[in-house]
């Protein structure tokens, strides 16, 4: 393979700058994707992944430019085959168009993955573009046959749940501590206490990724349904019983792969896992969470309020307003504000758009139920700059879940305890 | 889910004919399509699958014309997404027309795999799609979308080599047995006379199809290049200090999977399975194949001898033909006959077309060598029909397989000994 | 080590006679026992071992006499410490007296098993010289300190539970085959239907001899009580639902290691698997056996019958005397007798002793219940030779096994059902 | 089990004093004796243990005490049968006399072992006995059977060797943090740092106790011998390529069971690991220690030492002495004086003595040599506080180690390298 050597040769010698290694990794590229499908090799692979992690933020940019531009179709063939299939819509006329369509990309992200850790590093690879998307129209392409494929290797269907405990590994342990998106994870002696006998965690793996969780929850087994996330964090908390729990509150959950975003796991792994604890736990009456509003406060700084409530709501202005006594008026305004924010306000205009809050859109979509708003729910900064320390519960009732989630599907339909509702219809009116 | 329980109610009854059964899973199948993909259900998914399982032949036929019908592009869409592009040929109609022109097949596909067994539930569709696929021109379409999903998920990077031995799982071994089809395997006595220590095998494993191979090739380590299949078959024969061997014959390969035909694993299987022998038996210093000619005594069957070879030839009327003395004059003949069918004879007319034997066509393909032939290599009756009882060895050079590899992929260069070459220009012009 | 190797090389020479090896082999053993016993090595033990597993007939007899001599406590020693003590029962002395008389081959067996498959080697050195032990009964003390060691290092608390089933290592199943001791296993087929989904195998295993089960269980899941065996060993029979299933039938017990006799194994065995399938079957309500009365037809021939029916039993003489039509005297008779035997047939005179049937004093000392007597249990050649066919059920009441226990362990007492106690009481009387 | 069941609720009702609990422990022990061996009951074993487990101090002194002094053999029944052996030395006579001084404490060890985490709780047992030993000397005689008992468990024939890196078990990792006892670990991020790729660490597991490391060993590989451990535990120092490396250095070597104190585990894992590394890095050309001299400044300041080299010394009684520039003559003298340490002290008078210093001990023991002393190579303040900073390194000729440790065994002879000799002969004459 005497023209690879010597690509090989012009990027091990590491003198040339970007372009050049940019030059030799496409070389690469163009030697793998010429071999016929069956005897693609392997070696080549591995030498076009080792390439393209030798690129730096230049190298990179030049790499998504030269896919985005000599990997797609080609409009002469394109327009070749559609004018064929106008003229007689046979089978074989679309079955050409169809192969005539389909980016060489996508071959070659597939021949990719035959090197060892491929898969890694297009999710990597995908992370990469994704962080410089906005700036680069053209890259828009390229990410949708990434996405393509990628979607296709992390059918849900391949992925496995596994319950993460302190017997995991440390190179596990190490990644949740790092990935934490939520409440973040203050190290070894917080990650231990959330791993304790009154706690469970689970992910999901995939075989090509066996060090890595694509998605992970954390759940606490509690009597009676968690108001505030501060006991459930304090690692001084005392372990308790599980036996004697009747809630599993899941209080944490994070995508830890940026190069996977677009492809949804959560809905599937809160499915599981409350099917395991109940296996474990048959006692269980209850899965909801403690979750996060995380748009509140955006929300209600970018409204006008008028009258006697706009100087109440000044007083947030003060970051120690949630010090000594908070005057009722203000928390009974809040929490009116903040059940109309989750039950009426959505992401557009028009009666059947999805609220405006991503984590009530997530939950809701999935079926559970909108419960109960806790105030001072989570009093750390993040919580109280959130959604001025209000959290919600929501709870998947697992008779009722897949009627949610249908009438939420088809109309968006928001289903909501009555103090919910009633709190929300007493919010006063915005301007 | 009121319809799909209505659904599954009537399959459950079982009283409906294949018709109603298929209309059933039909309707499974349009519920699953219709969910929002973050929330497609696993449930529906395994619903599916199941339905599809109490199929008969009848059921299956009318499923298979659904799909090929009904889950096509639709041609107006089609139609009308052509000529926008056409009109102009911006990313934004290319991305449209990409979309229009995929099945919704493919997505039924990715839906189905999430069922539990799903994946090996679309590799036995597919296998009863083959099965029938020449009488039913209209399937061909779901057989494309079908291999595209499947060559996706079966991507060499996702595949473990893993050693068979006698440690293995009954489960596994017995599978062995059946799928063998180049050497049939006798049964359990068999099987463990070629798990001894101067034997390997190894097989391809895919995470999702645990217990079932993909393909394994048996492996015969030995002093010498063997020149006869019986003694490595002989479940008698002693078993060997392997550390004594400097060859490992490839005695048999054999693919498993029927549902997976046209996706190749045997030109990478043969590499690392070299590699993993090197690494054990540093000092092994040949690979070679001990192969059967499928293709000579049919090829020869077809061919009008003339002159004094006609009655020479004859003689193999008769089904004792290798029983005593065969005359020299016999044996040379065949020799030369298969030398040339095996170094001059194609599958097309014209100077580059590969040649018409498929072992050839696999090994030479590999970048293996041609390197010497066999009398009486295999005189059971299979190996006496196939070729008259003589057998290839192909080599595998490490240092040369590659280029003969490409020398073979663009010009199918053939790399033959220089015996074989001579006995090949030695063979008498044939009608 | 000059002088090991020495020895090595004179032993690896081979040319030697037996004794020249025996010579060789316990030279190493003295160097070996000679080490400070930190830092004995696992080199000299694993010489050792090979040495020893070289020797032929011959040379194990001179080792085991070696060891029985050499090995053993010196009497003067002995004398000294006895005298010691005597004057001054101090603990002091009875440390010294205890270390005194504890044989120096224990601490030999404890050195050897450090070599890679110690533990294996003594349990194979044990069974050769069980083989022997009656010709020679100086070797008496020599097992005793191999027991010792042995039932110290099977200890149950080492033995792992495992289910057994087709997805095993053919090495273990093949052993399954090889040890069968109760109802032979014809081969793979015939232990295939034994695994299958209706029934349950379960060994226990110990981290030494990882491939080798050291006692095994075989187990149908049954509806009703099984009456014979011949039904559960067809191998054409239909695999029945374990679901409907209401007994569990411990049909075979067969314990593997020759090595280990005297260390008793089943009665754990049969408490931890009906444990087990309690847990995968609550709805089971009875766990019985369906078992071989091995001892009945030899102890009846060696009584002298009078009266009537003495002609009846006669007939027995004939080999064919079960086929046609047993006239039903005869059956009765021997049920009568059968019952009689299990239930007042003791290994010894005396009110208090032990049944003279093996199986009885197995089950029945573990707490179970003799329940029922089957008429052609057992119809096989080796069933008719050993209890004229019939087989017995015994049940094991979970809720009381301790107390049959109990009860038998203190007084021997039998619970045997009413139906069996009327039966051996309407035994005729014997000679 | 009336009887037992009346124990355990006395137990469990928990309200009686130590005195209570044991004598209910002491009445399951002894139902758990009195069962014949093979009926011995898992739940009285079971029992036994939890019971055990609920004492506190003072309860276990009166077990402890039970122990010693009801499961102790019958002095009468000693005398009788030294009595009878001494009139007639028969192996019959023996063999009772050897079953006859054998303390009941063995059994019931062994029937206690039969309790799922049994070994692990005789294992903890002999730790709480240990720590008061010295105390009660009656209690030997218990420490003399635990020990022997465990002894025989903890074969080494049954240790596992295992590496432990990144990838373990959190739980197990944490035990490391716990036990080291040579280099205090401070935190994960530390520990981390002895795991990463120029570094390897292995340990001794036992079957019956997954979870925890017998005994570990620290290993660094370096280029060239190290002469200081604060670079070796610096968590900040770069990850060197350990193909680079031509050195093992092992710099931490633990053992963790102080249940298990007098039971050698080192030597042994030592040679393991030694070869363990040999094969995964065949160019290492040194195996080394950077090794503590744990008793030097305790002897030194037992030591009166005269002449000029007094006042110098006493400079050590300056907390910073070695802080700032150290006259060379006070390195010189403790160098020197060290060396004299390690060389020619002795435990005990006579010239066939082991050294005093215990890390001396074991690794001469072990068959390395005694090569270097490194000049402040701990600076730590427990390093100054051992041995004034000073470390040695003791080299592993893999081709010598088996024959210096059978000189030292023999003769106590120690090798040292010619510049250690000479220092140690430079030492001044001490008062």
């Amino acid at each position: 393979m005497g023209a690879t050597s010597f690509l090989k040769r012009l990027i091990g010698a590491g003198g040339g700058g970007a372009d050049r290694r940019v030059a030799a990794l496409l070389g690469i590229c163009r030697a793998l994707l010429s071999e016929s499908g069956e005897y693609a090799s392997t070696a080549l692979a591995h030498d076009a992944v080792a390439a393209y992690q030798t690129l730096d933020d230049e190298g990179r940019e030049l790499f998504f430019d030269a896919l985005a531009r000599d990997y797609s179709p080609a409009a002469e063939a394109v327009m070749r085959a559609a004018t064929a299939y106008q003229q007689d819509p046979s089978p074989a006329h679309l079955g050409e168009l169809q192969s005539i369509v389909e980016p060489a990309r996508q071959e070659l992200f597939h021949r990719l993955n035959m090197a060892p850790g491929g898969t890694a590093a297009l999710v990597e690879m995908r992370r990469q573009l994704l962080g410089k998307l906005k700036l680069h129209a053209a890259w828009g392409a390229v990410d949708t046959d990434l996405l393509r494929v990628l979607r296709s290797w992390f059918n849900r269907g391949f992925l496995r749940l596994e319950r993460i405990d302190w017997r995991t590994s440390a190179l596990v342990l190490e990644k949740l501590i790092q990935y934490e998106a939520v409440h973040a994870i203050a190290g070894w002696t917080d990650l231990r206490r959330r791993l304790e006998a009154d706690r469970r965690c689970f992910a999901f793996f995939h075989p090509q990724l066996p060090d890595e969780p694509i998605i992970f929850i954390e759940v606490a087994l509690t009597r009676g349904m968690s108001t505030q996330v501060q006991p459930l964090l304090d690692i001084h908390s005392p372990v308790e019983n599980p036996a004697n729990a009747d809630c599993a509150m899941f209080y944490s959950i994070t995508n830890c792969q940026e190069g996977l975003r677009g492809i949804s796991f959560g809905n599937q792994l809160i499915k599981q896992v409350a099917e395991e604890l109940k296996r474990e736990f048959p006692h269980l009456r209850r899965f909801a969470t403690l979750s996060p509003i995380p748009g509140f406060r955006r929300w209600l700084d970018s409204k006008k309020i008028n009258g006697a409530e706009g100087p109440l709501l000044a007083r947030l202005g003060d970051a120690a307003w949630h010090l000594g006594e908070v005057p009722e008026a203000l928390q009974t305004l809040l929490m009116r504000l903040c059940a109309h924010y989750l039950v009426d306000v959505k992401q557009a205009e028009g009666g059947n758009a999805e609220p405006l809050d991503p984590v009530a859109r997530f939950h809701l979509g999935n079926g559970a139920a909108l419960e109960r708003l806790n105030w001072m729910g989570d009093s750390s900064e993040s919580g109280l700059g959130r959604s001025a320390g209000i959290m919600a519960n929501y709870v998947y009732w697992l008779g009722e879940v897949e009627r949610n989630h249908e009438s939420y599907f088809r109309e968006h339909e928001i289903v909501a305890s009555p103090a919910i509702e009633r709190l929300a219809k007493e919010c006063p009116p915005l301007g």
